[in-house]
């Protein structure tokens, strides 16, 4: 299997448009320390010629252009992108769909919570469903994406889409489906894991990860409070849907205990110091044996 | 006033994510003649400072990030960017809007068809309405615009968006507020007209425009039937709801009667050989006095 990171940033990206923190004032400077991320989607082939993407990010055009094994190649329109699988129905997950319209056949995998958020926004009908099939998955059922994978998608801890959340009113955090994770297998039994948000580590996800060749996972945040305490956001990580990194119940303790080959920090947010290869906290997720993605990383299993 | 072209390209760019026709394919080469072109936004200032967007493509984040007077400057969060007014609802003109979320205040300036896209379309909610106004214009009114302008919004003849065609149908061309062009005025009486999409000239139309100071004209084909030609599509410019730049019914014939200091074509599609610098289409239409957008002109008034 081939897969390469398209985006490593969360919403917003890194920069992001309207942050002059400190971290994004180095990325517009071009400091080489603090590289720009655009926002997370990874491409996965199991043939080298058929692309699926994991999530479509509002940056899919640039990422396209970025990337040359996702350009059209053959006859006057093609494209080597066949599908495309949801993890989610927030605007970082979704948004990129818009970039793919003009009749070019591929197909969109997703659990039916999330294709109902595309049936309920007109907008993505520039995707005339003559020509992209909305296939709905449903979780832990196994299916078979084109050029040689297979896809798993499952609930994890989660919460509704920002813009879905009723105002007054904390959205619950729950494995209902809202929020899912990819496995994608090839057909020599490589797996790779795919999620880029999750709210808590729980026994039946950390059981589903055990063993796996490559994990990309959520690194949203360093610590919970990080953007209050930046002055950045009112809210948590929790609040956000997100485990933080840091801490007791974060991220990197919790895969202390999960055999995994490979590590890579994923869906990073710009007030994350670990986007900063000069950091203290960049330095000790290295340490214990993560990756810290970046647009452009080619990953081979 | 100031002026900046941020994406001179049709709905989809210069090159499009899925043609390998030659003009796209010299453009990911990095030929000098075929200088790729995000999608159609202008940004106009009356004052230096604060900026106003002319539509909100889907590359904005790419065109935000590409010209600095856009960035940030003051305090953690902030934006240049005081207004957005939409001229249509297609994916091209709002998607943009996507970007723009993070709690950043600003207001949405549009004809009442055009919110009512917004509105039926959840996804759009992003911009939380106590943070983000959106705020409707009747045409042919004098609305102020931060920043030491003046809007107006006045109707042009075009056609639905493409995700409200109905299959089957042909939709209608009409002058009805579906399709609109801006109209900026500074307070030294300089005007800047934006028509990015317009079906034909009309005598009102051609009185409007009479007198300005910039026309940025809708330049997405050279031939109306270009794209069937080149066997990348079904459709006319005429059932697109553009007029094409060639021929006695085009634009370069509508203009040759209608004085105006500065003609700029914009919202270029990737079939246009105008985009190409070096190619005969591109040599006419500069020896009859347009100027071809592309991606960072600047212009003074």
């Amino acid at each position: 299997m081939l897969a390469a990171i398209l985006g490593a940033g969360a919403g917003g990206g890194f920069p992001q448009w309207n942050s002059n923190a400190p971290a994004c004032r180095r990325a517009r400077a071009g400091d080489p320390s603090a590289r720009p991320r655009t926002q997370a989607s990874v491409a996965v082939s199991g043939d080298g010629a058929s692309w699926v993407l994991l999530n479509a990010s509002p940056d899919l055009r640039q990422q396209i252009e970025a990337n040359d094994f996702l350009r059209p190649r053959t006859c006057l329109r093609s494209t080597p992108l066949a599908a495309v699988v949801l993890t989610g129905g927030d605007v970082d997950a979704i948004a990129g769909l818009l970039v793919l319209r003009e009749r070019q056949p591929f197909t969109i995998f997703a659990a039916p919570r999330v294709l109902a958020v595309l049936d309920v926004n007109p907008i993505f009908e520039v995707l005339a469903r003559d020509v992209v099939v909305r296939e709905p998955v449903e979780l832990d059922a196994d299916i078979r994406l084109p050029g040689g994978l297979t896809l798993q998608l499952f609930a994890v801890p989660g919460k509704v889409p920002l813009y879905l959340e009723r105002p007054g009113e904390l959205p619950a955090i729950a494995e209902d489906g809202n929020t899912v994770g990819a496995c994608v297998t090839d057909d020599a039994g490589k797996t790779l894991f795919f999620v880029p948000g999750c709210a808590a580590m729980t026994p039946t996800l950390a059981k589903r990860l055990r063993g796996a060749h490559a994990v990309l996972f959520d690194g949203t945040l360093w610590h919970d409070d990080e953007m209050i305490r930046a002055g950045i956001g009112q809210k948590t990580g929790r609040r956000m849907g997100h485990m933080s990194l840091d801490g007791p119940d974060g991220t990197l303790a919790a895969f202390a205990g999960i055999p995994v080959r490979r590590k890579i920090l994923i869906h990073m947010n710009n007030s994350n110091p670990v986007l900063l290869d000069d950091s203290a906290e960049h330095a000790q997720v290295r340490a214990m044996g993560w990756d810290v993605g970046y647009d452009g990383m080619r990953i081979e299993l």
